[in-house]
């Protein structure tokens, strides 16, 4: 099994394009030199490569977490891990340093997230939960409970989870039934939790569990929730850990994939009420929530791109060195290996291509996170903050749509290898296909994005995103014009689209919400890989950096130019063709033959 | 979990649309009538709804077939239904009835075909297995073959495989190193096989392998392969069964998919050799083998369409009981199911709309293969030939590539419970992704196109199909006006692709061969479902059969037009961009980071 490899030349790369510069210039990133960046992202490489991905595919094969007399068992390999996870400081990375972080900005975050997801994603949704759920105490806990526990939790020696999902309240939270009465200066929680990440494991002493609940005179709805900590064991005034909390996971989901990630159904006050802690204010629940829910929705597009790199390395290596069939003219004595063959580049190119694209975009995104959280300039902030609301949807869905994408491409490179388990190929096609599912749907980003972020203010931030497009596009000059002229073409279709969105009825908007993503997501691609280009002709005429790694990178941006930037006229075309073509077939239509 | 129904309202109107009346009046098919043809395909859809479905899931999660003791078990339930299914006649469908076949067409062959795939994929590949053996025997065997082996076969007593696959000798069979030594009458062969369907299993008393190898002076290269015929069991001259041959399964493959089909590790003369018999001449064997396998390929795209249709019959159950969320636009008081939310009802259109696509053309192109087969006249025999010549390898690769993309979308449209095993629309997608690998993976299917369906004949028979295409559109008239001219548009792209293709130097052909077969796939798709809409416009105007499956499919086609179609422009874009940006990159670039 090759171990993963963090491709450290092209993180620095879409760091710096993403805008590293003006991130490490805000107020309270003046640590986070390029020399300090580099370093870090080297370590991380060296614990991805060295300990999470030697544990990731017999995680999988060994049949995951185990839920054994009540306690869940992580996979082999899993708690050794772990402590070496914690040692490091891994858990605190973008977090305060009052509270035992290392204060790094969140695209350095990403970065190093990436590599956790990409080495090993069943054990990096550990780390990737409690880092929302982080974020969420930094924001909104009072000082006691950073004190008793968000301290714990960035130091790694506690974890968090969230626990938002129920048997009937899925996508639609406001269906959430989970109650909490007010019990003197406490909550008793009772209700039950599903498809809770790491609800339960064998890695920490305690578990934060952010759990989402309703007061009993609550409003019905989403403004009727509210947001509770209720820690697997109850902890002492003085930090100890005292009594087992009413609070149990009582089985385990079978999944497709990530199965050494225990996916936890959880039982809070069977015996009388968990005791839980009101984080804020009654109510708010749902705020809070949502805040934390940006940030995480980012994180799991960067799970599509992580994916990608490492389906990309697997079929890579497999490439080179698997031997079978002369290529179509190649007229030397000594066969070489399959990656000679055209048509096993085009689908290594697509797939580097597609990583590097979701990458860049990924970190411009979170580029634009720290900005709009530290900048000194409110107005500055204001604007960063609404080009990262746009851009999250795209992110997490495009990211994690193209992850599945890729994934199945790297099972097609290996042949009938490939469709066996113990290649590995195949573990990161059933990994890849959460992704476009948690963290809200693909669908419900799509939305998300047609309604909240473009139809709302009749697409005011799109157009100044479609802007800054075309600079790009028009700097994309002499050799590279061909590539220019192609973004400028994808960059129409967009505006097209944007301003069909902007005036639509909503059924035409829900209705169109998706390939408009998927549009969105590929000119976003082409924008970010013609940037590169731009960025790598200069590095390459100023003799800067490997020259080798800016050829190849011209490549993949020629590629993604000429053979995946062209499908913006097809969702287009399903944009403009409005809302008929979805909506004129009846519910009995659809089973005319069932 | 819910069981597959036959979908025969769309599979009599495809079967009809490939031209079912002309099948029917071919020499030989004297009986297959209108009547004759809806009742076997009833007896079949009753077959595989309340037999082979309701083993499906736990066919998968019990493990699958399993080596025991150097004995393969298959998974619980398959010996029972495999013996009803022999009882019911179902291997002999489409052979001779001097062998016992029902002598019907491969068309309707087809049709039955595609409902075991979907009831029950790990079955399915039984009978598909020994469907070409039998075809193979019945045109190369000799007269002692066909009554020793055929025969059996064909009534399901016994069991056909495929020996090609050698661990190097996968794509490329002129690797094929298996040895056969001539003794007396017969031939001892040794050597090892891989990836081998049904290699051995509990369901009959013998098994009739069909291996390639090569004799000891045989050339270089496939015109140096044989191909024998390797019984498990030793037949005497009376039929009786003797001692067992020395051909043995010592192993099978842990698959992503298709668990309870025993993919089988074959060792042949591990103990001196095994007996085998010549099938036709010496070194013919790939001749023989590749006969067969364009049916092979055309069955296995099918694979694709069943499970697309199982993976949509699935989904939308699931988004029709599900309640989450109001719809945008909703008005009413009482929440109605998932399949209201827009972008539902665009995920479960687009199921169909690619299922039905898929459907027709691969029927369209069986429907040729009778044509080819039996016609009185040579000229038609021969221009039906050409014409399954060139749609074999698109309904292979386009038909699987879809039914991956309908599975897919399947789990999404679950949302979490599609991530979760015992929902059942996992395994569709671990299912669905072996079809685009075997019987010759995509890459080749694509390579298949351009070189020998193409760019040999400079296009003479794709241009001759594009006019008839054209006609289509051109017929698409009145209300049909706008799916008439986006079918035109897509022809136009597929018409500039194959003259760029009759054209090009070979790398360039080899570099842009898949995206030439996507655009084939999406603009024949396109054919079909205008075709369809044109039938079921004049339907409706006539007052013909039930106007609600007519209306669906002016709505499906209507979809495919507006929505899925338009792709055909990103796929031209690609082939028309070269060789270049496929190949300029370096293999040590591809690894830059690595």
């Amino acid at each position: 099994m090759s171990e993963y490899v963090a491709p450290l030349k092209d993180m620095s790369f879409a760091l710096k394009l993403a805008g590293m510069e003006q991130v490490a210039a805000l107020p309270g990133f003046e640590e986070a030199s390029e020399d300090l960046v580099a370093a870090v992202l080297e370590e991380a490489g060296k614990f991805a490569h060295g300990v999470l991905s030697p544990i990731n595919w017999e995680g999988d094969r060994s049949g995951g977490a185990k839920l054994e007399n009540g306690v869940v068992r992580t996979a082999p390999g899993w708690q050794d891990a772990y402590r070496q996870f914690a040692e490091g400081g891994w858990n605190g990375v973008p977090f305060d340093p009052e509270y035992g972080g290392q204060g790094l900005p969140w695209v350095v975050t990403t970065a190093v997230n990436e590599m956790w997801q990409a080495a090993n994603m069943s054990f990096g949704l550990c780390p990737l939960l409690n880092q929302g759920a982080c974020e969420l105490l930094s924001h909104y806990g009072s000082e006691e409970q950073k004190r008793t526990y968000l301290e714990k939790m960035v130091s790694g020696q506690w974890t968090g989870t969230m626990n938002l999902t129920e048997p009937g309240a899925g996508s639609d939270l406001s269906q959430v039934r989970t109650k909490a009465v007010k019990d003197g200066d406490v909550y008793k929680i009772t209700g039950s939790k599903i498809f809770i990440t790491y609800g339960d494991h064998d890695l920490t002493e305690n578990i934060v569990h952010l759990v989402l609940a309703r007061t009993p005179d609550a409003p019905e709805g989403v403004k009727g929730i509210s947001l509770f900590i209720v820690p697997k064991v109850l902890v002492g005034a003085d930090g100890s850990l005292g009594e087992r909390n009413d609070a149990r996971c009582v089985s385990l989901e079978h999944k497709l994939g990530i199965h050494a990630s225990p996916t936890a159904v959880m039982a809070f006050g069977d015996t009388g009420g968990a005791t839980g802690y009101l984080v804020g204010e009654e109510n708010r629940g749902i705020e809070y929530m949502f805040m934390m829910m940006n940030n995480a929705r980012l994180n799991v597009g960067l799970q599509g791109v992580a994916i990608s790199e490492r389906a990309y390395q697997k079929a890579l290596a497999y490439a080179k060195e698997r031997v079978q069939g002369k290529p179509v003219g190649f007229k030397g004595d000594k066969t070489p290996a399959i990656i000679g063959h055209p048509d096993m580049r085009r689908m290594l190119i697509t797939m580097k291509a597609l990583t590097e694209a979701t990458r860049a975009l990924a970190y411009t995104a979170m580029a634009q996170f720290d900005i709009a959280n530290r900048h000194a300039e409110p107005e500055v902030r204001r604007a960063a903050a609404d080009r990262v609301a746009l851009l999250t949807p795209v992110v997490k869905a495009w990211s994690t749509d193209v992850g599945v994408e890729v994934a199945s491409l790297g099972v097609q490179v290996h042949g009938g290898l490939g469709f066996v388990e113990e290649t590995g190929a195949a573990q990161y096609y059933r990994d890849a296909r959460i992704a476009p599912i948690y963290e809200g749907t693909n669908g419900i980003q799509a939305n998300d994005l047609v309604f909240r972020k473009v139809a709302r203010d009749k697409g005011a931030v799109a157009f100044g995103l479609i802007a800054e497009m075309r600079d790009v596009a028009a700097a994309a000059t002499g050799d590279l014009a061909p590539l220019g002229a192609a973004l400028m073409a994808g960059i129409d279709s967009l505006e097209t689209a944007t301003t069909a969105i902007a005036g639509a009825d909503p059924v035409t908007v829900a209705a169109v919400a998706y390939p408009y993503l998927r549009l969105f997501g590929t000119v976003a691609g082409g924008w970010m890989m013609v940037k590169s280009a731009i960025a790598s002709q200069a590095a390459l005429a100023a003799g800067e950096g490997d020259p080798e790694f800016h050829k190849a990178k011209l490549a993949t941006a020629t590629f993604y130019a000429t053979n995946l930037l062209p499908a913006h006229g097809g969702h287009l075309a399903a944009v403009q063709a409005g809302a008929a073509p979805v909506m004129t077939m009846t519910d009995d239509q659809y089973g005319i033959d069932l």
